[in-house]
């Protein structure tokens, strides 16, 4: 199934519901920071190691996976309502990140592309 | 593009710069986090009419973009390492939602479903 | 009962029941975002005028009252682990803040201090 | 300082630049938000035990505390419009924690308090 027969499921399941009123930009990143709050509750207490193991784990993958699920439903509607294309949008910071994190400088180093340009700049 | 396509991208883009070492859900949970502030930050001061009115201006058209895009490229990595069908696992959810949330029921109501089904049960 | 007082007694809580070996910074950051998480719940489909009068109502309040006090507490136990003085923080940060949004400049713009000095600066 | 002391200086201070109009708690609650996250930014890709050591180094320590400011500065904000006694509200939530999580039922266990119960109910 592609992003937009998603979007549009999302949006006829809100508009069944008269919810396209609560639907503000605003109020859908809230909704968002709700949902990765609760992802964050999932994670907080794992040990690196434990977190990467969670989904071996029927009762772990169902938890992570309705809640990874609830993050992307509020994510696609936010686009829609703000009509953003998020693929397009990745793409293109991908491609923007290639340029601002080069391979040679990067490797290895978890900074800020703007500290990674002080760094090796005098 | 798809989304394996896109994460396949941003896969290569990590390995590229030996970042994979960085990605445990944990760590991409607390970076989805940061990505949801930054968005958080562009709408905080808006009026719910301003935020819809958002994408309107050129600037804050690129704004919005390139933040959703961080959120989404998180969310993605995320899903690929946590191997989750994030398709999939949205049109599940939008599936079990229209069955806790009836249309009849929560029509112009944005109640959580268990608050939903204790309003109508004596 | 000041913030020191409330600081040993969350400290105690989690010490007697061998809960510091999860209260990494790293950890605690997590649960604080899920705190807030919990708190953007409840606001997030509100109009800015029902989120003033939230506290009027028993239910609203006690709700409210609940979710910022896990916010505090976190954010307690947090500054704690990492011996940061808070109050003395937020002191130096009030006083950075009045240098960095002069009172004439800012006056009824939330811009942040880099766009306010940008645009007053040829 | 006592916190009443800095809920009034952050009072003045916004009062003095005409920000109250934008402190609804709606919208405070989302600049909590961005300021966790920009906290959540500083510990994503460190290891637990890197986190425990960032305030052992001037830099780190310098800007954990400048975000640990901002979240409190908020909060406090947040706790101020909406007349909540945030350290009434804190030893609260402490006390009723104590009866949600027996310490003899809880020792070394990070799970809910409903989980807490569900396991040791038959």
């Amino acid at each position: 199934m592609a992003i937009e027969r998603l979007q549009a499921l999302i949006s006829d399941f809100a508009s069944e519901r008269d919810w396209h009123q609560f639907h503000t930009p605003k109020n859908l990143v809230m909704a968002l920071t709700g949902e990765v709050g609760e992802l964050s509750e999932i994670f907080q207490w794992l040990t690196p190691q434990q977190s990467t193991a969670i989904t071996a784990d029927p009762q772990g993958r169902s938890r992570v996976e309705e809640e990874l699920a609830d993050v992307f439903i509020y994510l696609l509607r936010l686009a829609d309502v703000l009509q953003v294309d998020l693929v397009a949008a990745a793409e293109a910071k991908i491609r923007a990140n290639e340029q601002r994190y080069p391979a040679e400088l990067a490797r290895g180093r978890a900074v800020k592309h703007s500290e990674l340009r002080r760094e090796v700049t005098p």
